[in-house]
């Protein structure tokens, strides 16, 4: 583009680009606006073939890793089934931002050829397809994430996960939409625009990962992988009926991906893998911690994948589990479908051999206000310079009435401090996040185990999808980030008008919690998924991904008893 | 004391109660000012009994273990040795801060009880006397930390440090000097006043975890523990003639540790053990680390003490090893000595069959110029938030002839930025520890073992210890703290005026470098012990403590040649 150019042209340019990069033969006909569930038009829409369908429909990520393995299913076939599911959902929700289907398949070919050729495979993630949240630099194609200021700015080499997703054998293969800034709980900005729920499209997909999680949800991508700094990963995953982990700072390589707020280093956002399946989740943390992301990216941890912790040495080897389910955090009371969801996998858990107890929350609102605090400190500054370029707004609202842009190019939550008052909110954070371990470590009195609780079972938004505009609480998410504890979602149902009928106004907490209740009514909801999180300690990756699948495998043993 | 109590008083006051903590038999003739190298006085005072010298001459910490657990020396007898030893040093270099002989010897009676009645031992680190830097909080002593400020400022629990070594088996006896604010590398402040080293009392024995590396150098303890934020427990362990260990962030628990800017959480401040044997990092390490810290401190990495890591499985088992020697970092070429203590480890590391070359260093400017941007941001607001108190000034200067005190109360070099600006900051630092990684991986090419460099052998400074107030590079030491690498010092000589005669001058790098080639001296630094790091990669702290142990041998076997 000219120098000159104003950012509506630049975003005329580049979503002109985009469009050209779909294969014309991949447009279908999409259902009209008011069809708010379409889950099930990919399937319907003629585009897949049946062994296309039957190769996007099998969610479970180990299954596909054997038959790619077996070379039962091709790279090239797998890759040509999850593109075209992508390109449909695309058209469905608007979840894509770039789009390269030459160099994917390219790669599938590749990878085709060496299994062919040497009998043996690349790697752990051998020929599967591999989406990415629009920060994860590939070579050559540009990373706008969101900011018509970014458009043009073509990346001149991977970012470190995305070489060690190569290195595996993974095929990166569509790049997905988040909001302008990533600070968003939803998915909109003004290069994309918005994407939408597949269950009901009136509805949000969560955000900042808001594509990766309508894409997985249509089944356009066997694995994605967001980013999360308070809850950008889960909440999508959530809202979508998703298994998605946030690891702990570092555990997962960030060098070399973009971006906001850069040398905010106190409260990372993190990468992690959304799926349909846990086994995705496993598959990914150990292919990618295999390959020693230390020796490339010198904020991973220096941490080999524990196959000890997996079995849950330090968790009675998965026997007779102590897990704590949090009902509420004392700041908003969550709506009847997540309350229904904790008493499900209560009952689940109960039914499977494990004690299941009360979770009381400690300081949450506190832990809220630090981790606002660190971000806000600068990152109006960090806005403004970077829209500043291309002289596009900075969008202040999600919601959709206005398009979330106000005439003050100016978010009014957030105000610059100085670099010592920062350190005081970091203080304020290091000292809650002393105590909170501590009462988790107090919990061995209780659990009857000889060990605090094994994990919290914990809402991860005190709704389901919201409509657009109104994700307006991520405090169950976030102050996990502010704790860097491991939280991994799992999917328990969906809301259900007559499960989940309205309740009576309780003693309100607060007037957020009155504002959460006035949100609720079980036909603006119906439809959506509704998950939880497991939550585990600082670097208790495998020992979280361990627990979620007991809690996973109960709801499942629950539904079918 | 009075709350209208100015800070002479205050000092007065504190001064006058250490002196009272003394035992008044424990006091003797102290030489003159005019006699420089007093480290044989503690042999000549008559202080300590032949059985007592025995004791604390027994540099081997893994020795004194041994005979602890087997009941040889008992606890109080080994605690009330190195005590006395240790009053000797005070009064010699003055490097204590609390003096709490009851206390200390009460814990002692409790172990050897113990051990008499059950016949084990508590922990790994039974009966032994820990000296620690003044920080390291104690349940009822005061923490002043070099602060008129806080006199009177009496922890009300142990550091979560203090209480794992209680739960170890260890005997904090003393606690040591330190300069104000933490932040230099001597030791004076407006309390305890000036620490001084025992080789040649008109030199600095560096800081800020001076009062350890003076105390220690005299045998006044076996074990310390002292701080590095840049350089503060590696500076004084060289110019000591110690072993000091500076473990990654978070390897060893610092909550319940007082500390000056509080919330700085980029580049922060680590504890770590520094001692007159590497038994005695290595057993402080174990011990700690066995005490999985990160269950009591949220920001201690859950990583267990790694035997295969100790065994040096990613350095081929420690056989024929790649070491590199970065002769100068390009910013100030070291003294002669310095330069010497290189060239003897070449050439030990070479006769034992390592492979030695040399370390080209990389932006080892722009590295320190990042991390002083961190620190600076808001360091002069928390100097002068924790000085309010008393109206104590700031110290501006080392330098001993204005006693560090000049009138206006700012440190100019400490101006404020906003939180956006130190982000700015932070993000140059994380991509120059990227550039510093690949940089180092890169050397796989050329170093004939398939490995990157196993370690590399840097100067801790570019002098050995100079007089007080001339410690004006940390340089070298500094680096290591903004890559966040391990490094453990290891003594190799003394400065001999006829080995180490001045040099004519080179091309100086710089002004700096000028002003370092002209501070050297033969005679004024005579007697300084010389000593050197070996630097490993974060999170290697069984490696680098291996080998270090091989360099050490190494030493000792050309040596003995």
């Amino acid at each position: 583009m000219s120098q000159g150019a104003n950012w509506q042209e630049l975003v005329a340019d580049k979503q002109r680009r985009q469009k050209a990069s779909i294969p014309q033969d991949w447009l279908v006909a999409v259902p009209p606006a008011a069809v708010l569930d379409v889950t099930a038009f990919p399937e319907q829409c003629g585009l897949l073939s049946e062994r296309e369908l039957q190769i996007t429909n099998t969610v479970d990520v180990g299954v596909l890793l054997q038959k790619l393995a077996a070379a039962e299913w091709s790279s090239v076939e797998v890759t040509t089934a999850f593109y075209k599911r992508a390109i449909v959902a695309q058209q469905l929700v608007n979840c894509l931002t770039e789009i390269f289907v030459d160099k994917a398949l390219a790669r599938a070919a590749e990878l085709d050829k060496h299994l062919k050729s040497t009998g043996s495979v690349v790697g752990p993630l051998h020929g599967l397809p591999v989406s990415l949240k629009d920060q994860i630099n590939l070579k050559g194609l540009e990373t706008t994430m969101g900011y018509a200021s970014w458009i043009g700015k073509y990346a001149d080499k991977d970012a470190v996960l995305a070489e060690i997703l190569y290195e595996c054998g993974a095929v990166p293969f569509v790049r997905t939409n988040v909001p302008q800034t990533l600070m968003w709980p939803e998915t909109y900005n003004l290069v994309f625009g918005r994407t939408l729920n597949p269950a009901n499209r009136l509805l949000t997909p969560g955000g900042s990962s808001g594509g990766e999680g309508a894409l997985i949800h249509l089944r356009g991508s066997p694995l994605g992988v967001g980013s999360d700094i308070g809850g950008s990963i889960r909440i999508p995953a959530l809202f979508n009926g998703l298994y998605g982990l946030r690891p702990s700072y570092g555990r997962v390589p960030y060098a070399g991906s973009s971006n906001s707020m850069y040398g905010q280093d106190s409260i990372p956002s993190v990468l992690g893998p959304l799926s349909n399946s846990l086994s995705g989740i496993k598959a990914f943390m150990q292919a990618v911690i295999g390959r020693e992301p230390w020796l490339r990216d010198p904020l991973a941890v220096r941490k080999k994948w524990d196959d000890e912790a997996y079995a849950l040495a330090g968790h009675g080897s998965g026997q007779a589990l102590c897990f704590a389910i949090l009902w509420d955090d004392r700041i908003v009371i969550p709506h009847p479908p997540v309350i229904r969801a904790l008493e499900m996998t209560r009952d689940a858990l109960t039914a499977a051999g494990h004690k299941v107890i009360d979770w009381k929350p400690i300081k949450h609102l506190e832990l809220n206000d630090a981790i606002s605090a660190v971000w806000k400190a600068g990152a109006l500054e960090d806005y403004r310079a970077t829209t500043a370029a291309s002289g596009e707004p900075i969008i202040s609202s999600m919601s959709p009435t206005n398009d979330g842009i106000v005439d003050a190019s100016v978010r009014p939550d957030v105000i610059g401090v100085s670099a010592y008052q920062l350190w005081q909110a970091q203080n304020a954070r290091a000292h809650l996040r002393k105590e909170y371990l501590d009462h988790w470590e107090q919990t061995v009195e209780v659990t009857g185990t000889g060990r605090p609780v094994d994990a919290i079972i914990s809402p991860g938004a005190p709704f389901a999808a919201p409509p657009h505009g109104k994700n307006g609480n991520s405090n169950y998410t976030k102050v996990l980030n502010a704790l860097d504890y491991v939280a991994c979602t799992f999917p328990v149902t969906k809301v259900d008008p007559t499960l989940d009928a309205k309740k009576p106004p309780h003693q309100f907490l607060n007037d957020a919690d009155e504002v959460n209740y006035n949100l609720y009514d079980p036909v603006t909801f119906q439809n959506a998924p509704v998950g939880l999180q497991v939550v585990g300690r600082t670097l208790e990756e495998e020992a979280v991904i361990a627990m979620t699948e007991i809690v996973d495998s109960a709801l499942k043993a629950a539904a079918g008893a």
